[in-house]
């Protein structure tokens, strides 16, 4: 606990120094604890699709060294004066926001995530001037308005993919009115959150069919992630029985595809839930989502407050990630294999155990 | 009265016979008047957009000959023996569509417009087999529960336009939470639809922006239509200056356009609500929704129970649309016209002082 005090803020996270995105270590300083600081020693952090976006710089806006990592699961060792929500040893969590301006709209409705000013826990820049560094670090330094709270007895390796994919999948359902039982959702792409969605959608008590590009999957969506149905997009006779069954879509898939399969199988109202940056435009012809007023939503994650529900929600239904652990210095191989979606479903790094 | 009786069902309309869409002459026969039909003396019929559509095969399912026009006004000259709503005398009117299947989740839940065996007015086949005809006709058969009563104090040519470009308006606002006062909404466009869009949503104490392609209709906008704002999508520090102000655009424009200009100017939350049928695809980039958590929603005109409902709004409001009244006879250089969007800003054909 010495070495996270206020006296050393050397420390060291696996960075990438160009877009080739590969990682490696970096010694970088934290900030001082400030009054509303939350200094968390990192145990764990998940792999997501969108740090490789950031690594490899497909957005066009990555600034090196860059230490990625935002499903963040550590311990408390030091609170700054004025944060009370946290104690030293908690196990906390951090998400892809740091900071946000605490006076727009969007910042005073409690959804931050939607601040012009939020602050992304990496490849950005902080009220300091410096800039925000990611989990695949030894330590971050928080504002406590950031940080939640793991609750006892939701492990927590277990949590640190909940705190983006879970999140990104709970939030668009509780805003949309997609919670109650008995609905039927469709989740597109099992990767990693999509894999969530199923699981979380399961526990609302829905009717779930996992649509994928292969009969691949089938098994592992049915027997081990418990969907009630899967349908293979290529298979025409099988989307066309699926068609205007369905109350949503969470669309996770992260490149192109074509829109218009997808909306067929809405329902009246129905909603495709857009969760994935894809770096491309995507298409729809206007008669398919007027003739059954339906929607194309986007949405960005979710609110701190949603996610300290969400963590709760997945607490109290017993809801665990799939996760495959691995150590820092396997980072580089775990992303390539990410990229080719070869992740049953979201990869962790066990930071605490790794060399740095 | 009595050529409208059982005994003669004869009548004339305007049909286009092929995809050229010129309307000439066409006599055809009326089904008899129903139990549940009511027989209607057609006085105005609008010209909307989809007539030109419709008529000249744009949408590639026209069967000829056909007679257009779904923004029907008229008087009730014959009931069936089960119709109560409706008596002798009174102004009704009839919009888009005429027929559904009654045991669906849209029909049960009152959005009949959405149901899938809708029978449209015009250019589809009724439940006798017959081809359905339109509005540009001395009379029409429809089903009660397909008719809306024109309250009085309405002028009934200024109503006809309310029954299909009013009611596209309304029931969006209603059905996305739209309507209360003190929103700031844009229409996109400024036709049949988007005229009716600035009135309503003025109607209902909405700040409403007129976003045009040029500057030519900021006047009439302004000082004819009430408008409080008006912005030239081409001018770069007109559209910068309205982001992120509007809680909704109604997109009117029938025709392809870049949604991601729009798309900007929307609030978190907002939403693009799309109301022209456009054939070919639309885009948007999956960050633009994301981060403010925008919709990309799709309408279709609007149920029977907010028709009436919209028309006694309109009646308490005291609100009018803007109309040109014309005869049959120049219903091919009006829809000319109409093509090439050089109308104020509708055209209503008067058909009863019309040489059918």
């Amino acid at each position: 606990m010495a070495g996270a005090g206020s006296n050393n803020r050397d420390i060291t996270g696996w960075a990438a120094r160009d877009a080739s995105g590969v990682l490696t270590p970096y010694t970088y300083a934290l900030r001082e604890t400030g009054p509303e600081d939350v200094f968390i020693k990192v145990l764990y952090c998940g792999i997501c699709h969108t740090d490789i976006h950031q690594a490899k710089n497909h957005l066009g806006m990555s600034n090196y060294p860059m230490v990625p990592g935002h499903e963040v699961v550590g311990e408390v060792v030091e609170v700054g004066s004025k944060v009370s929500k946290f104690r030293v040893g908690d196990t906390v969590g951090a998400g892809v926001i740091v900071g946000c301006c605490r006076a727009c709209g969007p910042c005073k409705g409690n959804i931050e995530q939607y601040c012009n000013k939020r602050i992304w826990s990496y490849n950005d820049v902080y009220t300091d001037g410096k800039p925000t560094q990611g989990g695949f670090a030894s330590a971050m330094v928080v504002d406590q308005k950031f940080v939640v709270k793991i609750p006892d007895g939701l492990a927590p390796e277990q949590a640190a993919p909940l705190l983006c994919a879970g999140l990104t999948v709970y939030s668009p359902l509780k805003t949309f009115g997609l919670i109650k039982s008995g609905l039927k959702g469709g989740i597109l792409g099992l990767g990693g959150v999509g894999h969530m969605g199923v699981k979380i959608a399961k526990a609302m008590g829905h009717h779930v069919t996992v649509i994928s590009s292969s009969d691949k999957k089938r098994e592992e969506a049915m027997e081990h992630l418990g969907a009630d149905a899967y349908v293979v997009s290529s298979d025409a006779d099988q989307m066309a029985s699926a068609m205007d069954t369905l109350d949503y879509i969470i669309d996770t898939v992260p490149v192109f595809h074509p829109l218009e399969p997808y909306i067929s199988l809405l329902k009246v109202d129905g909603k495709l839930i857009m969760t994935g940056v894809i770096n491309q435009p995507m298409q729809f012809v206007t008669p398919m989502i007027m003739l059954g007023r339906k929607s194309i939503i986007g949405t960005f994650v979710g609110s701190m407050e949603e996610a300290q529900e969400m963590l709760e929600f997945c607490k109290e239904k017993g809801l665990t990630s799939m996760i495959e652990m691995v150590e820092m210095d396997y980072v580089n191989q775990a992303m390539e294999r990410l990229e080719r979606n070869d992740v049953r479903y979201r990869f962790v790094v066990d930071v605490a155990r790794s060399k740095l």
